[in-house]
């Protein structure tokens, strides 16, 4: 009874979204390379006074043109790239963004803007050049307190062999736009070093394009700041300075690291449960196209902010445009100035490109279906990730639906049954210290689910006693500081149709005679309905109540008992803002004002944030407030739901080694509400039903839709259910 | 590090909380029975007017006894049971529970108050044999309007063959402490009754003890009111009776049933992912006590209530004396008077034995260890439940810990991973339509979750126009009525002793000039801490802001790092109040005014509710406010929290032909604050870690603690993992 849209022919299904190929990123590359008046030069070259090539992937096609192919079966838009320059060798060194196309064989470039704002050039992320830099920098300071670094630690940053010291720089880099002064901690070199900060940090400026020009601005050792490194050296050396020893390095303390310590009283070594596929995969995946029950999705996997999805359907009928990821922010508190100044916002960081390797049966199943990207991000070739991002079907262990009909006298009229299984997709980012997992689950009844794991090291700095008013003390010098995470989803709903509305419902007590005793009242909840036609209705800020159930509805669609087909979504989050509205660097988060904005859908508003925010969020190209200061009308129009998710994150000790994943999963559920005429889950053969035989219990009839005996590696006894319950 | 405290013989550990065994139920029965002040008698005898008894169960010691077993290695208490005896058979009739003991022979009885008053006799709960009585007179009811009822429906209740009706009986039964008058809804008695509401209701006094004397009191019937069966049948005949005509039955419409239909793009007919043990399972179960990784705990299930765990301790350090289902509620809103009524309140349905078989492969995984329990509720003889628990380990799909230690250059220093393994202890509860799966998770990073999902049959109603206020058409002439799941847990933690202290943690802004750039200020968040050191402090209604850390400590024990052992609870509900406070039948579930009360343990406060608070909801015997009213002291002293999770259910067309667990499961986690020195899931043997070897790539060093092939029906290629990225 659903409708089945006419569909692309296979293979080609999802082509419009996928992401570059490698020889599609050589020919752009090529392309501009070939172009004099960019005079592009390699990455690699040492200067940073160059222009270079530091982001390309796929320039998504306008959702006009994109549903006129998949809804319409016109030619495919053509095929671009989304290019951005780092021109750094001019006289106003700025970042331009091209669109470069038709691919597989550009012809043109035009230049891409953000509502006619270019992003500062020091809003850039920082490349590896820059990086390179920065650790010769920090040679020449380390070695001026080589003798306090060894006094303290025992290590050192240079001139070090078993006892060496590295880095961490944090972001944002300064206190206003325009700035590129890093806070740098130092940290052993050792596994886990991210756990390991020696109290020792200092402000570089290097917001020249001459690495010879950069200085030290602040230094903080123990407690102390100093202007200079020489002012702490001189100090230092008069005495003038409360000094510290941080305990012996004992290599034996496994504190950071993943090696096992500790008993079980259980059997721990052996391998534990695991999933199999007795009879194969039943989903089915043609390059980026996804089908799975009666489920159908496109993905990308963007350098920027990650995995995108496109084109979502159930049973052919279209219940989402877009769903993805946006940005990830974690913002701190702390003592120590790295701590007061880290704000992360991890596109910045390029988290789209850190989907590092997936590891079989433990990042993803055995069975998982694991697939390559290619990333073009500060390099001059594409890279190569090999299994970066995986598919898979599991079971939840638990059943989708089961009911057991009791028929009071120690039997039933039946039991029926159907295990939940759900199809998931999964990358990583790990954004330096942190792991973030991306899942996003389809389950067999229509309900889709987003959900963010957090796991790797925690970002911990010196402690110091003020410190445990910002966090817990995890090591006898490391406090662990507190923070919250906050992931933005883009959710382009587009139920059954391109034009939708929205409504929140509440429920309301109503208060009235019984209608059968007179002389009694009834209070009952009686459902509120709020239609939201304007953008500043449809943001609901953190702190206030969000309304209980967020429906999208097609307006012109009704299912069989009609009610307007509709999807909900429903939050499961902790999430709560992070600094007062307006305050600085809050500016370049304005998406996290809101768990939930609605906005018309605009080609010009694809995305809410920029790999430029986190090195200027006090003026960012892209703010989502603005998205909604227009507060256009939502009624019967395209509409963009712009979901934030997170936890509050104050760590402990379990945070060590690690931050596990249980209880730090956050995300939310697009659910069904009257989309379809029953749950589409009654297509699934997986369901077993169970009824007495001629009203008898010694014996009963089993009805089932799959083998009976699942097969290899599987048990050899067929299922078995009696269902009786007897006196004894 | 951690401390093992001195255990129980195996074999014994978990045994002061086993459930009554089949011979000592036999042996308590026939000890009373014995009694000839008693006067009992078989509970099968067809009159109400009969002294029985109606359930027994184990009666746990008390919680100083029972630690001084636990912890002291005294002699354990005495083994009692606790039954509850209806006394029909007497000029006043009542219910009284007794203490029987000692077991396995029994040689005295003792009356068990409840603060004095005893539970009213209307509030008992209904026996199969008054079920029996109501049948019978349902049978006269619809004798008299037998046409009614043909011309409606093509159904009847007597005289049918395949056209047969059944009926639901709502709860509470009248609307004030002491009645028992019950509305009655008749469904068309075909496979998923309970949606085939055909819209005839009425109402039914059975308070006499003489079913003779009962009486129907109102009657509805397609939305009109009549005072008796004859004034209906009356104005039918006169044609004064706004008649209503169902559409013909069809048989071949599965609506309510689980049959397959409809179709998959992908293959179905297939088995899907399976859980395997290829190495053997990993966890203990020693009768009602199970180990696993570092967790132990003992555990029951009440008739009542249902699943309750004793004794939680994580590496031998107590982390919970218990943790325990208390009550589940569903308060309904419609249009017709049973809709109007429903106010669910399931211990009263006895949903602790309404724990049937759990189907392998589909309840639980087909790893699953399954165990029996036994029942006495209702009967003359203890009921053995097949199969109706299963604790199974099983993965979770994601990592409990990953890291991938990028060298930003191609390469790794290191990766790290462990999956996420998870014990589940499962039960179910059919509370007539509605199947509650309850769970509790053990992590093996020391996180326990407890999780209820909700699946069967919503409770529907008769469809009218004015129902749409009420929730969603799901048929042609059928409402699924919007409701509250709510559901209450008792979590008696003891974090490394039973002296505890319980405080909030919110976040402050802090404001203050920027110690390194003076002309700037920094906003920044801040621990607050808020002692709860009164009952009322820690009682936080719906509707206020519940803080966001809530943490239960040892004021006298601490980590290595100094900082207070403890535990905290983390929601995930979307629970709401559902009456106004001190409406009616909200005064019998006043837990449910607060997602999270914490009081002062007595062994008097066992419960927050009975089983008679469904039947007298307006004067319940057990009142959680008490608990809270004398507003205790709680600060270094034995705490009781006690969590109410749930949700809004607007039932949608999805809800046909259940309600699906995904998006429907609520619950809360207890998760480690600094209860630990570190994460003791580095105890675990899974880690797997990868290095580089010898600083190269081209082989790698993995590091394992578990055989490298898992074996039987598993891969036989070994883990295999390289996780460079390169340029190509
Ligand atoms: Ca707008
Ligand atoms: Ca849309
Ligand atoms: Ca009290
Ligand atoms: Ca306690
Ligand atoms: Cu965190
Ligand atoms: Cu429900």
């Amino acid at each position: 009874a659903t409708c089945h849209q006419k569909r692309e022919p296979a293979g080609q299904r999802g082509s419009i979204f996928a992401d570059l190929t490698a020889d599609e990123m050589h020919a752009v590359r090529d392309f501009l390379m070939s172009k004099p008046q960019l005079r592009l030069s390699s990455s690699h070259k040492e200067t940073l006074k160059k222009n270079s090539i530091f982001l390309m992937e796929l320039h998504v096609p306008k959702k006009g043109d994109a549903l006129k192919t998949l809804d319409k079966g016109r030619a495919k838009p053509k095929r671009e790239a989304r290019v951005v320059v780092t021109f750094g060798d001019q006289l106003r060194p700025n970042i331009t963004e091209y669109i470069v196309g038709p691919l597989p064989k550009p012809t043109y470039y035009k230049r891409r803007t953000f509502k006619g704002k270019p992003p500062k050039f020091e809003s850039r992320p920082i490349s590896q050049m820059e990086y390179r830099h920065v650790t010769n920098k920090l040679q020449e300071i380390t070695k001026k307190v080589y003798r306090i670094l060894v006094d303290t630690t025992g290590f050192s940053f240079h001139n070090c062999t078993d006892r060496c010291l590295t880095f961490s720089d944090i972001a944002p880099r300064g206190l206003e736009s325009g700035e590129r002064r890093t806070w740098i901690m130092l940290q052993k070199f050792v596994e886990g070093y991210f756990i390991h900060p020696i109290g020792f940090e200092f402000l570089l400026n290097h917001k020249s394009l001459d690495p010879a020009e950069w200085e030290v601005e602040k230094v903080w050792y123990n407690d102390q700041y100093f202007d200079s490194v020489e002012e702490l050296v001189e100090k230092y050396e008069k005495g003038e300075v409360t000094k510290i020893k941080l305990p012996d390095h004992d290599d034996d303390d496994l504190y950071s690291t993943y090696i096992p310590r500790g008993e079980s009283s259980t059997r721990a070594n052996v391998q534990g449960p695991k999933l199999v596929q007795p009879q194969g995969p039943r989903y089915r995946v043609e390059k980026n196209f996804v089908e799975y029950a009666g489920w159908s999705f496109a993905f990308r996997v963007r350098s920027s902010a990650g995995l995108q999805l496109f084109d979502l359907r159930f049973n052919g009928e279209r219940v989402a445009y877009e769903i993805s990821l946006q940005e990830a922010a974690a913002f701190y508190s702390g003592s120590t100035p790295a701590a007061m100044q880290t704000k992360y916002i991890d596109a910045g960081w390029g988290m789209g490109t850190e989907d590092f390797e997936l590891a079989s049966g433990i990042d993803c199943p055995e069975i998982a279906t694991f697939l390559d990207l290619y990333h073009y991000y500060d390099t001059d070739r594409p890279v190569l990730y090999k299994n970066a991002l995986c598919i898979f079907e599991m079971t939840t262990g638990v059943p989708l639906r089961r009911h057991f009909n009791s028929n009071f006298k120690g039997g039933y009229n039946f039991y029926g049954g159907l295990e939940n299984n759900v199809l998931v997709i999964r990358t990583t980012s790990t954004v330096y210290n942190y792991d973030y997992i991306w899942d996003f689950l389809f389950y067999q009844n229509g309900v889709m689910e987003a959900k963010v794991s957090a796991t790797g090291y925690i970002h911990a700095t010196f402690f110091t006693p003020e410190g445990l008013n910002h966090g817990a003390r995890v090591y006898s010098y490391v406090l662990g500081n507190l923070h919250t995470h906050l992931v933005n989803y883009k959710v382009d709903l587009d139920i059954a149709g391109r034009d939708n509305s929205f409504e929140t419902i509440e429920l309301k007590y109503e208060n009235f005679t019984n209608p059968w005793s007179p002389r009694h009242s009834i209070v009952q909840s009686r459902l509120h309905r709020t239609q939201r036609t304007t953008e500043r209705e449809a943001a609901f800020p953190f702190g206030k109540h969000l309304p209980r159930y967020l429906h999208f509805y097609n307006p012109t669609k009704k299912n069989r008992w009609g009610h307007h087909k509709g999807y909900r979504i429903q939050f499961n989050s902790h999430a709560y803002s992070v600094l007062p509205q307006g305050w600085k660097e809050e500016v370049g988060i304005t998406w996290s004002r809101y768990p939930l904005a609605v906005t018309r859908q605009k080609d010009s508003e694809m995305t809410s944030s920029t790999i430029y925010t986190q090195n200027d969020p006090w003026e960012p190209v892209v703010s989502f407030e603005d998205y909604i200061r227009d507060n256009e009308n939502i009624d019967k129009t395209d509409l963009v739901a712009w979901v934030t998710v997170g936890f509050l994150h104050i760590p402990h000790s379990e945070d060590i080694p690690n931050t596990s994943t249980p209880g730090n999963s956050v995300g939310f559920f697009l659910r069904p509400f009257n989309f379809f005429d029953e749950d589409p889950s009654v297509a699934s053969r997986d369901t077993v039903i169970v009824r007495p035989h001629k009203n008898s219990f010694s014996k009963v009839d089993t009805d089932r839709w799959t083998p009976e005996l699942a097969g290899y590696c599987m048990s050899n006894k067929p299922f078995h259910y009696n269902g009786t319950y007897r006196e004894v």
